[in-house]
């Protein structure tokens, strides 16, 4: 047994027997993609599939956060274990800590049945997804009830991260400006509950029979990369600053999840599974167009193309070519 | 000679002739990824490379529309001509006309010189790289001297996006909320120039200050996935709504342009290639892999990882395995 796989199983049993620190650490290798997640979830991943999934996303501003501490809350106080997995906006690039993460993680310091995590929104395209549906995973197999999977919905990838859990849920807020309400329509194409917060503010309610009507007017879609949508999405109002309307909304993700079985959750599944798997793939084919023996071949190619001697086309073609692959 | 390639030189021809409406059809083209874009992009690409690519990006809210066209009324009166790519964060399924496009559209409706169009930020991740590089090179064919590449800047792809261009305009404004605050430091990252819009409003000085200091603080990185960054990116303020500022831009860009061969910007084109060539090895493979023949087995993999009775490192290699692919 390697290095790596030595290492994963500590990490794993610790992990499983509650150490969290060990947690934290698998998570860390699984958003490095390094050799010691890939074993870790080798033996994981058949322990998961027991959580409930969900994502919670929304534009800017919207109080995902807020929210999602008093989802937190209302769930410890059912006595149910709950992760969150924020992807942060703040750093396409070198990560950062989500504002208000430390706050959060500080408030439930003592509990071991809450687990708060940030997740860079780096690394090359599909990353996210992947990354994402493999903490998940982790966080699964460590026997967490509820995973909450946060993440900024503007972006194309962050969406789909959400639309990949068992449960979407899309958060709105009163009164935003053109882009924003532009972005909402957007969202609701991926929701199964539609949440406007800042209850409070006047114009929630009329924000949400406007929503109302859009989801009535909007027909159904079927398409096979997201959720096949049997039902309309239930809009619900809530403040989370004050906790109102945030036991309703507990009470709607249980039974999205008790109606869901063999249906929309099903294929947001099989999609979480295709996101990972493709990483992979794509990993594994990286790794031989820019390893030794190939470097050179590739990267003299891409210099073609980026200097307009050679189309992306034919350029693709020598590559594969090159790794000896022929249909 | 097939049937899209007859269809792809015909509409090459006219477009290149200035026919403007083959020039739509082509992006339309590139947009579905069909046989039509290929043939297209085989022929066009090695006549491109002469335009200058600037992205433009930053928080919603922050006046990247009236920014561009604001630089359009700036680049049109200078006698050059201009098209603009907008990525569109209204759906990340349907897609959908940008907030105004049309507006914009329509003020320039007799002008040859200038091409708007809205892209849908859909289909599968790392798609919207490539397919707003394979669009931009449409148009540098086609003769533009400048293409912006108007996105939102919150989400990885589209930052992702934003930075493969030549040169990367990274649009704030002043006194926004703490999640945009956020997403802002992120931003900087990947930016060439800074500029803080809605320079009427009060605190627009006391931002750019701000943003200065913050950039005089962060260490210049170098990372291979984006550009080196020799220099410090200036910042400049504008007001795009009475075109304040706005020349200055425009100059600075050229500048930035006429500083940047041989260093970041060569390494933007080498990204830029990069995720073109990427995008089409990733389709060429996923053909194959849902191909006759092999569309059961990867369907079956697919399944037993989605219920968990298959890991995805295992479900990864089995699929290469199926493709008769050994390293």
């Amino acid at each position: 047994m390697g290095e790596p796989a030595a290492r994963a199983t500590e990490l794993c049993d610790a992990a499983l027997a509650g150490d969290r620190r060990a947690l934290a650490r698998l998570l860390t290798a699984v958003e490095n993609r390094t050799a010691v997640a890939e074993a870790a979830l080798r033996r994981l991943y058949p322990l998961a599939g027991r959580a409930h999934l969900v994502g919670i996303t929304g534009p800017p501003g919207a109080g995902k956060s807020t929210l999602v501490a008093a989802l937190i809350a209302e769930v410890r106080q059912a006595g149910r274990s709950v992760a969150v997995i924020a992807v942060d906006p703040s750093s396409p690039i070198t990560g950062g800590a989500l504002l208000g993460d430390r706050v959060r993680m500080q408030s439930y310091a003592g509990d071991q049945d809450v687990f708060i995590r940030s997740m860079a929104a780096r690394g090359h395209a599909g990353g996210l997804a992947s990354t994402s549906g493999a903490a998940a995973a982790v966080l699964d197999a460590a026997g967490f009830d509820l995973i909450f999977l946060e993440t900024v919905g503007t972006g194309q990838s962050e969406v789909e991260v959400a639309a990949a859990a068992d449960t979407t849920v899309v958060l709105e807020a009163p009164e935003m400006g053109d882009e924003v309400q532009a972005i909402k329509a957007g969202l609701l194409e991926v929701a199964d509950l539609v949440v406007v917060n800042k209850g409070d503010r006047p114009g929630a309610q009329r924000t949400a029979a406007q929503l109302r009507a859009m989801l009535v007017a909007s027909v159904p879609r079927n398409d096979a990369h997201h959720h096949p949508r049997p039902k309309r999405p239930e809009v619900l109002v809530t403040t989370a600053s004050t906790g109102e309307g945030v036991p309703e909304l507990l009470a709607a993700l249980d039974r999205h999840r008790a109606a869901g079985r063999g249906g929309p959750a099903e294929a947001a599944r099989l999609a979480r599974a295709e996101h990972q798997v493709w990483a992979i793939v794509s990993d594994r084919l990286r790794d031989r167009l820019h390893g030794p023996g190939r470097r050179a071949v590739t990267e003299a190619t891409l210099h073609e193309v980026a200097e307009h001697r050679l189309d992306p086309y034919t350029a693709a073609d020598r590559l594969l070519g090159s790794l000896g692959w022929r249909d």
